[in-house]
C-alpha cells in the first residue's frame, strides 16, 4: 500500500489516517507532496495520485481510495483484527458519529487554529465561533469517554481518536484549555493521551524535521 | 427509530439519511423542526433531539446517532439485506470516497446553491470555485458510472446516491447542465435518475405542500 499525504506539519487530513495505518502496523510507503505552492503546483503535483485534486489518497494494488474517512472504513474492513472501530454496535456508532461530525464540521477552528506542528505554543484570542466549536468538542469528549470509560473515545484507541488527534495538536499549539470549556478534567487527561501515543510521536517528530 | 430532521425545503444533510431510511422500508417517525428562526430558536429546538445542536438525528431506543453519514453507516449495519453500500469491496470504497467527499467538501457549491425545492429553476452566474466543484462532481459521477456500470453510482441505489441526491436539486434549480462540464451524457441521466426515485418523489412532494 502507498499512503499520498501533504505537509506533515500542516496535513491534518493526512494525519487521521496516516496513525490509523501505523496502528494497524501493515507496511506502506509514503508518497509527501509538499503543500501551500503557489500558482496550483501543489494540486498539479496532487492530480496524478487523487482525482479529486486533495490529499490523502491509498493506494492499494489498482484501487485509490481517496478521501480520508472512507481510507479508514477501507482499513477497518481490510484488517478486522485491528479494531479499527469498538466492537459494540453503539459504541461504533457514536465513535462514527463523532469522526464524521469532525469530517463535515468545525469551520471556524479549522480556519483560525490551523495545525502548525512547528510553531511555539502561543495564546491567541479566538472568535464566538470558535469557541463554540471548542464546547462542542470537549462536550462530545467528555459524553463519549464516560460512556466508554475511556482510556480513549470507544474505548480501545479507534478512527475517532485519530480524527481528534489534530484536534488535540490546535489545543495545545494556541494555548487552548479545555477546563475553560467545560472539561470535568477527562478532557484534558484524554488530549495528552493522544499526543503521547508512539505514532503521533513518530509523526511529530518527522514533522519538525 | 425517530428521525429529527429540518426544513424539507432546505435540508441537505437531513434528505439523505430520510432517503436510505425509506430505501430500507422500515417504519420510523419524523420529527421536522423549522430551519433559519431567529434569535437561536432553531438550535434551541433541536437541542433536546442532537447533542451537536445540528440535524439530523436518528433515535433508535435509547441510542442517538447525530451525524448524517454515520446514520447512513448504521443503517448499513443495522439492515444488511438492503444493502446499502456496494457488495464488491472496491466500489465500496470508491462509493464511500465518493460520499465522504460530499460530506465534507465542496464548500463553495454548498453556499452559493442551496437546495431550494421550493423555487423555480433560475440560471444564474457562478463563481470559479463553484465551477470547479461542479466539474470535479461530473468527473467523479463519469468515473463511477462507469466503472460499475450504473444505473447508479455503485451499480444499485447505495447511500452515494443518497448523499448525491441534494446535488441533483441544486443542479436543477440553479439551470447548471453537466455538459458544460465535462459530462458524456451519462451524468445528466443519472442527475435525472436521483429526481425520479420514488423516495426522492415523495420527499419533493411534503417539501413543496
Amino acid at each position: 500500500m502507498e499512503l499520498v499525504i501533504g505537509t506533515k506539519r500542516w496535513s491534518t487530513w493526512s494525519l487521521r489516517p496516516w496513525l490509523v495505518l501505523k496502528h494497524v502496523g501493515a507496511p506502506f510507503t509514503e508518497v509527501e507532496i509538499m503543500l501551500r505552492q503557489d500558482d496550483g503546483r501543489t494540486e498539479a503535483e496532487i492530480l496524478p495520485h487523487s482525482p479529486s485534486g486533495m490529499v490523502p489518497a491509498l493506494k492499494d494494488g489498482d484501487l485509490t481510495v481517496w478521501d480520508s474517512l472512507a481510507i479508514c472504513e477501507y482499513l477497518a474492513e481490510k484488517f478486522p483484527e485491528a479494531r479499527l472501530w469498538p466492537a459494540d454496535p453503539a459504541l461504533r456508532a457514536l465513535t462514527r458519529a463523532a469522526a464524521s461530525e469532525m469530517h463535515s464540521g468545525f469551520q471556524s477552528l479549522r480556519g483560525e487554529c490551523p495545525m502548525a506542528l512547528e510553531a511555539e505554543p502561543k495564546v491567541v484570542t479566538l472568535s464566538e465561533a470558535t469557541q463554540k466549536n471548542i464546547r462542542r468538542i470537549v462536550a462530545l469528549w467528555r459524553e463519549l469517554l464516560a460512556r466508554s470509560g475511556g482510556p480513549f473515545l470507544g474505548g480501545e484507541w479507534s478512527i475517532a481518536d485519530a480524527f481528534y488527534t489534530p484536534v488535540a495538536t490546535r489545543f495545545r499549539t494556541y494555548g487552548v484549555h479545555p477546563s475553560d470549556y467545560g472539561d470535568d478534567g477527562s478532557c484534558g487527561a484524554y488530549m495528552n493521551r493522544l499526543l503521547a501515543t508512539p505514532e503521533f510521536k513518530a509523526w511529530e517528530s518527522a514533522a519538525r524535521a
